[in-house]
């Protein structure tokens, strides 16, 4: 288990990594963001973007499993209250890998609730370029060690 | 056609509504935020919220389909840099409906771009009941109206 006390300021959590799809850059875009760079590779050419890219919700659901799956899945995780200063860098085009990696920030223990505490954490995406395409700080709210 | 110029300060955008259906939030939540209060009804009963709620990102993700559908469409789109002060207020849970607005805060044309211009917007998602489950503040870019 990964508890409130566990995330000391500094940790650096490697999420793994994802390759995207140009597949299931089309079916995210279809049912949540359908603009034509987005769900039409023909349209997205004539686009600003020169060619289809991921919707920005997409990337972002796509570094929220990574983190679930190998962070949030050893914690008691109380959910979140938000996020910070989300950038969308560059865009994330198919076939794209993207790397996740988060961040310990800042780590206080609640003045409500003696049984949880809340995390702040910068979060980043990054392409088999070594360009970051994503990033955000993040907070989330986790189980102490019990006494 | 809605041109940068189009976007005026003040201006609202009513983005109509949505109804989440438990099927919806555990089919999103399986792909992209597999946590058992976004999963598992049996087990999200015994988490701190008492029964199943849907992931932030699939509200956001629904938020993005509404602005898409009623603004973007309308628009000659090109993009988003990012949003800032993320905020989930209150839980989703099956059955609600929750309607968008988004209001124009600030227009700025591009000093690089002629063409286009940025607009930053506040948007907020309301459930039945009034409360606002979720807020944001959103920047995106847009052409300009041709000369």
């Amino acid at each position: 288990m990964i508890w409130f006390e566990d995330f000391t300021v500094g940790r650096v959590f490697e999420l793994g990594s994802v390759t995207v799809t140009e597949e299931a850059i089309i079916e995210f875009a279809s049912q949540f963001d359908p603009q034509p760079f987005h769900t039409d590779p023909v349209a997205a050419r004539e686009s600003s973007f020169g060619g289809l890219i991921a919707s920005g919700w997409h990337t972002g659901s796509l570094w929220m499993r990574m983190y679930a799956d190998t962070v949030l899945a050893q914690t008691d995780s109380r959910g979140s209250p938000g996020m910070e200063q989300l950038r969308w860098w560059a865009p994330v085009r198919p076939g794209d890998t993207l790397s996740g990696t988060t961040t310990v920030i800042a780590a206080n223990p609640s003045s409500k609730d003696p049984t949880r505490g809340t995390v702040i954490t910068e979060s980043a995406m990054t392409n088999q370029d070594g360009v970051v395409v994503m990033s955000m700080s993040g907070r989330g709210m986790f189980g102490r060690r019990p006494a």
